[in-house]
């Protein structure tokens, strides 16, 4: 048994290493490609792509993993190879229950599709899009199907981003947030707008990545261990544990965009950067889930980097880099600024707490339809129904409503509720952290960020993709996913800043 | 047969891509890699090679290859297909031929090898070596045997670098060429030193950067299809003709090192720019060989580049770059500085003259090991015996003499010719070129080199390795390969430089 066990990680070390080959390729791309290799890197990636599929769902994988869940059957869930088991067949199921037609009617449909949200997007007009998201929507519920019976189709499709998760629980959580936070809103927008015009003025871009780098550096960021380069569109992307890179955008005119997204895709790096190195050239080297992951970079990012602690300790700094800019705003002005709540149409360029309403809205959508109560042709009707009851004002077009997102194009359903899934999750964590180990509080207070990133080492990151999300947080946390400790902290941190 | 054609070029588009996604891997761990990312890349790099390895030497390539032999036996050289058939055939038999217990017994043999030849090199000490690079000529001398009979087992190890070329053919025309250089490289050394102190001055690194970048744009080398970055051993890689990369180094203190080596990987990249994008994904989208690929480097770098021609045009740019170290330096002054000679020990430091004397030197000891006729622990006697022949004064110790290149510690055997290749073979092109096109010559005293590198993309480029290298001379230039043309070239520009 310990041969076959030791065949299976030969095999997956080879998935692996083709895996991370075609990221270091995907990464290259956007960030140094010049656009002359376009061609031939889509071949390479695509090359790189199938053989690591195809070498993944090897029947003799499947043969082996099934013996070995025998043998392991009785081990405990803390035992690395049971693990590794557990997660292999998991992860091997999904990767063969669909067949490959269906794979490739997909690839040909979302091609189209994007083609046509492309066009229909430029022109504000939903209907030139509508016939090719009713084809998304069919092959996703097709692919839901190969699952077998769910308690909903679209449990199957959020299991491949957040596995085991249900469709239930997240609209239990949501309806509470959503409770909590539509009244939260509009008790803001009664409130005098924060003016963040301070934000918006001539930012030299040196600069800005300069302060950016020595802030993640003092975060924990290993640059022995990783990189940051210049993309359109910011993502980290890890090629081993030695080897995490972000990436990040700068706007000269709106300072939050590199220093914000850098401490963001830090947060997602450094978990990455933590993962245990024993669990390399396999599955286990992963994330547990996309919630998961962006509950680490939305605690960097919100939890940490918009903290009045964090900005009591680095307001003095970035005023020295900036004197001209910010020389005659005091911390409060700027702390204000930074954490500015406004209903806008756009998801990406939301605030913390207007943010989930738009994650909601299409995680609902997404539902409805799969659940065959709301028909591909009626969801601009509905999103704008939905849009102006949470956010309390019209759609103007579909550009700004339905259209927006690129997701539903590329056939990515099942995936927005990790948005805020991760910011659940992330004030679960941050509060248990802060429960085991009260001085990170007064930690991060003296820009002292060791002591939490220890505890998340300690207690998330080492574990990789060993423990289902839900598993995690109830080892973490003791209770399940929840999103009241997220509410408090968003009524408690907001009703500060706008004085409710 | 259309079908096997087909299967084949389905096939070996897999192992291109394999090879190209490694070579992006490889680029990366030069240019950009943090250090933590070297265990995880030797995996991933080690396993794409393997894969494009055992993809290429697959049976049913050796199947199809046979059949597809005996189809286009009759076809004309010209033809594509039939190219793509024989030159892949080639590349199958000598991937093939070597067995693999072999191919791993020298990836041990040099691993060990090369760390000897670091700490023999670091004491000056070549006996510390000697088991080992006893151990590679044996090993070397085993692969030759895989290979059949030959004139010479040196043949079959050249031929890995320079396809069809002979230690015969080689021996030849460097002995005319040695006949000529050693009196040459005398009368010099007879002459008042030039004075290259003004090369040495304080020259800021971007603005060595950026000019070297003004200069090969307007050399022909297409930054849509290309880009540069900085490493410590600069070299040009292709992922594809849209994707071609060059690296340059910078040294503060020496100006030749930037510019002069921009401009020679240049011409290397200009080569790979000028592939028929037809050959894409087949064996045929690569260089004829090194001599080949290394004859258009050097004809950028010298014939062009350390022209006087080339300088009348950009000595003025680059004293208007750094007015406060070439303000008051003539042309004259500066263009002897650049064609400094200087018999030295160190190859990689050495003049246009000198340089093929270190070649030689090398190619002379590897035949006759290889021969029978020197044993591997009489290599530092024989080398410094020659050295003094040829260079007119005596080796210091190995470090400067038989241990000063990494490439035998590697198993690089049969290697070193082609820089010399290179050196004759662009000398040959170059002639050619001015005769088809007699207007080159003004063109490049105008500073235009649309025309030279026009001639080269029809005559040389395009044809990637469709055929073998004295295959390609003689279409060509109508002849076979000459080190004559070459000879007159240096004793024409020396004599000149020097007053002879």
């Amino acid at each position: 048994m310990a041969d076959k066990l030791k065949q299976l990680k030969a095999a997956l070390g080879e998935v692996y290493d083709l895996g991370k080959a075609a990221a270091v390729l995907e990464w290259d791309q956007q960030a140094y490609m010049p656009p002359g290799g376009a061609a031939g890197r889509a071949e390479q990636t695509a090359t790189l792509r199938s053989l690591e599929h195809g070498k993944f769902t090897a029947a003799k994988i499947g043969r082996w993993l099934t013996e070995l869940k025998k043998e392991y059957r009785r081990a405990a869930p803390e035992s690395d190879e049971a693990a590794l088991v557990r997660v292999t067949a998991r992860a091997y199921d999904r990767a063969t229950k669909v067949p490959a037609a269906l794979v490739a009617e997909i690839s040909r449909a979302t091609t189209l599709a994007h083609e046509h949200w492309v066009e229909a997007r430029r022109q504000k007009n939903f209907k030139l899009f509508e016939p090719y998201l009713e084809n998304i929507f069919a092959l996703q519920l097709k692919v839901a199907k190969c699952f077998g019976k769910q308690e909903s189709p679209y449990d199957a499709l959020l299991d491949g981003y957040e596995p085991g998760m249900k469709a239930s629980q997240v609209r239990a959580v949501f309806a509470e947030l959503r409770r909590e936070i539509v009244p939260l809103v509009k008790a803001i927008s009664a409130r005098p707008e924060s003016d963040d015009a301070l934000l918006h003025r001539d930012y030299a871009e040196q600069k800005q990545w300069d302060f950016g780098l020595e802030v993640i550096q003092k975060l924990g960021y290993d640059l022995q261990r990783g990189r940051q380069d210049k993309v359109v569109h910011p993502f980290c992307t890890s090629f081993n544990t030695g080897d995490v890179r972000i990436t990040t955008r700068v706007d000269k005119n709106f300072l939050p965009t590199c220093l914000m997204g850098t401490i963001h895709e830090t947060g997602h790096a450094l978990y990455e950067q933590g993962l245990d190195p024993r669990f390399e050239r396999t599955p286990l080297c992963d994330s547990a889930s996309l919630g998961i992951h962006e509950s680490q970079s939305r605690m960097w990012e919100n939890l940490v980097g918009r903290s009045r602690a964090f900005w009591k300790i680095w307001y003095p700094r970035l005023q020295a880099v900036f004197p001209e800019n910010l020389g005659g705003v005091d911390l409060d002005t700027f702390y204000r600024a930074i954490n500015k709540v406004k209903p806008s149409y756009i998801r990406v360029e939301a605030d913390e707490v207007t943010y989930n309403l738009h994650t909601m809205l299409r995680f609902e959508i997404e539902v409805d339809v799969l659940e065959g109560r709301l028909a591909v042709k009626d969801i601009p009707a509905t999103w704008n129904a939905k849009y102006n009851e949470y956010f309390g004002h019209e759609v103007t077009d579909d550009a700004a409503g339905c259209l927006q997102d690129v997701h539903w194009s590329m056939g990515l359903v099942g995936y927005f509720p990790t948005y805020t899934l991760g910011n659940i999750i992330s004030v679960q964590f941050y509060d248990q952290a802060v429960k085991d180990n009260p001085s990170i509080s007064g930690d991060l207070e003296r820009g002292e960020y060791g002591s939490l990133l220890k505890w998340l080492r300690e207690n998330v990151h080492r574990h990789g993709r060993k423990y289902l999300p839900t598993e995690l947080i109830k080892r973490v946390t003791g209770s399940g996913l929840d999103s009241k400790p997220y509410i408090a902290y968003l009524k408690r941190k907001y009703s500060e800043v706008y004085g409710l």
